[in-house]
């Protein structure tokens, strides 16, 4: 295989996927108890992981959530409804148990590991936290470059280190990543625009919540930094590091782990969609991994999605982040595969078939 | 208050609904360590469910799903993919725990009860069932009532019961109501169009599986039957006398019960709706007991949603009934109360608000 990427593990081959497996599942799904496809997406569910997993009994056991934190320079332009401050004060409220994902991970039974890539301040004294400390935050990339090679590397290989710390000999995972970093729709409605060749008022919404001028005033800082990077990206490298965010490079560089290493993915929202976007940009095959939880409420999810042709499972109206729209999502994966897994055939059942 | 309905128990008072901890849970919400509204449908559901429960800290501690099943004499006209006899071998798997809703009711640590209310085979021997012999299966509704207006007492008597068995000091219970019974679309069909005096060709589907000829076939007889029976109709009763499935009713029964001793109902697919419809155009009330858990792929379903102003959680493409839908959703449920009850305050754990 020739080198098509500046860092070797990114040119390492992805796990294998067995459609054999897949048909398998398939043909079993006609044999439940029950109408043929009336358990809708729950059957194409079980049917994707059977193939990824290698098995004709599908199942989730174990899941494991990492939240990737950063800072954004681009926050000085006013881009986002809460101060920057937020970013650590929400790292510290993850590592106290108190937020969200917190919630749902322990209801899901799910690990939860926190990593700061890099922030404005310091969360080195927090030992719940895994502290890196690539910069305090990006660059503003309005005015240049979000982050330099080195720290764009970095950041992809925190991404793949935090899969690889998942137990190796652990049954049937799935990866969950999520993200913290005020300002962050920013960065991935620049990533996005420019990946898809999209104007910025396509894509930019409301965030954590601004009003209808301060989407506006969002708008023109994204198209103004549009101009001045979009014509000189050659690679969705060179997007990520012109645009990106310490978090979303480190998601993509964890789903792209993933997809090598043999772990599905269960998508989160508009953040992640975007890291989703940036990996599958990178190596198409990377999509097969990938289970999409949710469409949120954010402006350009949807349109992202469709550029993906992906199909949410669910649209709850949420735009929280931090993983939280895919934790919800994680009893569907479970009860497609419990479903396939338990029910009786028409056979076993003495049940009569479609006349 | 005066005797509005010929059975004494249905002009029983309802629960009483306190908004004041709606607002309080609202209230709340707005102090979560998150965006406001940011978890969308979830949110709406913890105030939902604090309303009804009189708690600012809801919760679902108990699910309780009951299946009535009965056969329709309807049957006879071949509006259905499956024989009849279907009917009562679903029954049978219900009682060995082989079908989706048992498989469900496992996974989500809730009771199943299994109600045969008259089916053409008998299930007397199966102890697991509980069985009660209003007749073998409705009449055909082509021809004459579905039912008398014993079997109609009985069969709301009966749903009225299965809500009564629900321990009363059961902690926040939940009730998902399911249903069996080969040729119960077309009833379910047929109540709709009269009840929204809508055309058989804007709500017939595909059931089980019909092709196109099929579903041809069987929005002839619905609109024969509409014909026959829906100006005859003064009252959503007597069109559940002439059109409705012992099983039909008895939802109606149990969903009226529900909201009398104060049970939120988590409602499954098309016929479940249907019955819902019934139950609200008899007592507009019992509509805010209802929590919609999924759109279905049958196509009455999301208008019939529409005309109740319901907002289905979920649109997974399924179509099976058993209250399957609902219990896919229980743990929307869950989450929603745990992410309201637990998750840290803004004040709780230090972090700064909206700008």
């Amino acid at each position: 295989m020739s080198q098509k990427f500046p860092y070797e593990w990114l040119n390492q081959p992805f796990a294998a996927i067995d459609e054999s497996f897949a048909q398998r599942v398939q043909a079993r799904q006609a044999q439940l108890t029950k109408p043929p496809g009336s358990l809708g997406r729950l059957e194409d569910i079980a049917i994707q992981l059977a193939a990824l997993q290698h098995t004709d009994r599908p199942s989730i056991d174990s899941v494991h959530i990492t939240v990737f934190a950063g800072d954004h320079g681009i926050a000085a332009e006013n881009v986002s409804a809460f101060p920057q401050s937020v970013t650590v004060e929400m790292i510290k409220n993850f590592a106290r148990g108190g937020a969200a994902i917190n919630v749902l991970a322990r209801s899901h039974h799910a690990s939860l590991e926190v990593i700061n890539l890099g922030t404005v301040d310091d969360t080195s004294s927090i030992t719940a936290v895994k502290n890196y400390h690539l910069g305090r935050g990006t660059a503003n990339f309005l005015h240049q470059p979000a982050m330099t090679s080195e720290q764009l590397e970095s950041a992809l290989q925190i991404g793949c280190d935090a899969i690889d710390r998942i137990q190796q000999n652990d049954q049937n995972p799935l990866f969950i990543g999520g993200e913290m970093g005020i300002a962050n729709t920013t960065s991935a409605t620049a990533l996005a625009c420019c990946a898809l060749n999209l104007p910025a008022e396509r894509l930019t919404g409301a965030g954590t919540g601004l009003d209808m001028q301060g989407i506006a005033h969002k708008t023109r800082v994204i198209a103004q930094a549009l101009a001045l990077h979009c014509n000189k990206v050659g690679s969705p490298l060179e997007s990520l590091r012109r645009l990106g965010g310490f978090e979303i490079v480190a998601l993509a560089g964890a789903y792209l782990r993933c997809a090598q290493i043999g772990i599905p993915v269960l998508i989160d929202g508009f953040i992640s969609t975007v890291a989703a976007l940036m990996a599958v940009s990178m190596i198409p095959e990377t999509q097969r991994w990938f289970i999409y939880s949710h469409v949120s409420e954010e402006k350009g999810h949807r349109i992202i999605l469709q550029h993906l042709n992906a199909r949410p499972l669910l649209d709850l109206q949420m735009r929280l982040g931090e993983g939280s729209g895919a934790a919800v999502a994680i009893h569907l994966l479970r009860s497609a595969c419990q479903l396939h897994n338990e029910m009786a055939t028409f056979s076993e059942a003495a049940v009569s078939q479609k006349i």
